[in-house]
């Protein structure tokens, strides 16, 4: 039986999504209570992963196991041994041969950070700028980053990423509630640190030390020794995975 | 030269405000940092205490030091070398007879809970009852509490607490915001545990297990054994110390 289910969690003490030895991190907390529930040796599947100190509120993984189990009841299982900071909030039967990376058609993630004075109860959920952003030049140029592109100036490194570094992103939305300013991005696919180097650039904007033309001209190279610039993990979230259907 | 203090803390990671050996202390890390600035050892004394995993907003203490700085000054080179969950918020050079626990006035604290879902991202921050709760009940019950009464019942240890067991509290307000229910205690002083168990007995009104005179009842037995009710120390925050002129 292959189960997808759905987790929000809390990356701020996690060495990030994937296993790693000698690390503690959100895949081997996730199977090690697995292993609990099936008494079976469970390896589970991502959508895709996360870093260290980012969070989700809608990762999605798979894994198959031979015990069948409610939809809801997994859920319950799931949650009376996970950690307080990994909640599960869906599990749903799926066909054999389905796969939560695969078959992914869209994934939403979301950049916080805070424009205001240093709030140090977000300071793990929410980037601590403390600068006032000109949102207007940002939004100008984030026109230029959504739509079909070759994002390889905003790739960590292109080895990693299969076939090749085009991706479609549909779209870039500004929210900002007092100085809380979130980014929203749609897309159908972001590569490692793809996101967190556009919102890097996008901060530069705001702060008016490069145009958005010149974000453009970062793009349009292709070459990832053309974008130094990166943004703190704490801020980035990933909301939701979407598949068709 | 005598100062006092206002700092602002998240209590998550520290056995509380006061120093206890070989324990991690706000106290201690405070005492650590001005140690650094003045090269002399300095004890801090505390409006009062807050315990493990308590939070503020505007705790305030006070030291004596031979170094004169500007208070704006002493802010800066505090939060230079605080850790980043512990922020000085604002200074100011006083009387050397002044005290910051023998001149309080009024001091206000704020407990949080969540009657909604489990919030992972707030599960340090806001008690997480996930359980609605008859709020009406629960104000009615508050103002049998608002007053000067003898709160023995609801102290952890009179031994503790100096002359006796009289306070006297101003205001109790709730403030509803979606799930989120802050109940807000204004007072002349607050013994040890005792916001909380206030707090636990208010609870118990809310979920209807004991009725508002009940309340009214274990408060008038002036005995500690009256009261089997506590609350999460995670939703408390000591917000703000007030003194004269």
């Amino acid at each position: 039986m292959r189960y997808f289910i759905t987790v929000s969690y809390d990356g701020t003490n996690y060495a990030g999504w994937q296993s790693q030895p000698g690390k503690v991190t959100i895949q081997q907390e996730i199977e090690k209570v697995l292993k609990k529930i099936t008494k079976e040796t469970i390896l589970i599947h991502g959508s895709g992963r996360t870093d260290a100190k980012v969070h989700a509120l809608g990762q999605v993984f798979h894994f198959d196991t031979s015990l069948e189990m409610d939809d809801e009841a997994w859920v319950r299982a799931l949650n009376s041994l996970l950690p307080l900071d990994i909640v599960a909030i869906h599990a749903q039967r799926v066909a054999d041969e389905a796969h939560c990376r695969r078959d992914a058609i869209k994934k939403q993630y979301e950049y916080r950070m805070n424009m205001g004075e240093y709030n140090l109860f977000m300071r793990n959920f929410v980037f601590q700028l403390n600068k006032k952003l000109n949102v207007e030049k940002m939004i100008e140029a984030s026109q230029y980053l959504v739509g079909t592109h070759d994002f390889s100036s905003f790739c960590a490194n292109p080895k990693e990423e299969k076939e090749n570094q085009v991706r479609t992103i549909y779209s870039i939305d500004f929210r900002l509630d007092k100085d809380l300013l979130t980014i929203s991005f749609k897309g159908n696919g972001f590569m490692r640190y793809m996101i967190r180097m556009l919102v890097g650039g996008l901060i530069e904007v705001g702060k008016e030390k490069i145009t958005p033309e010149h974000l453009k001209e970062v793009l349009d190279k292709q070459d990832k020794e053309a974008c130094n610039y990166n943004s703190d993990p704490c801020g980035l979230y990933l909301v939701q995975v979407e598949y068709e259907g």
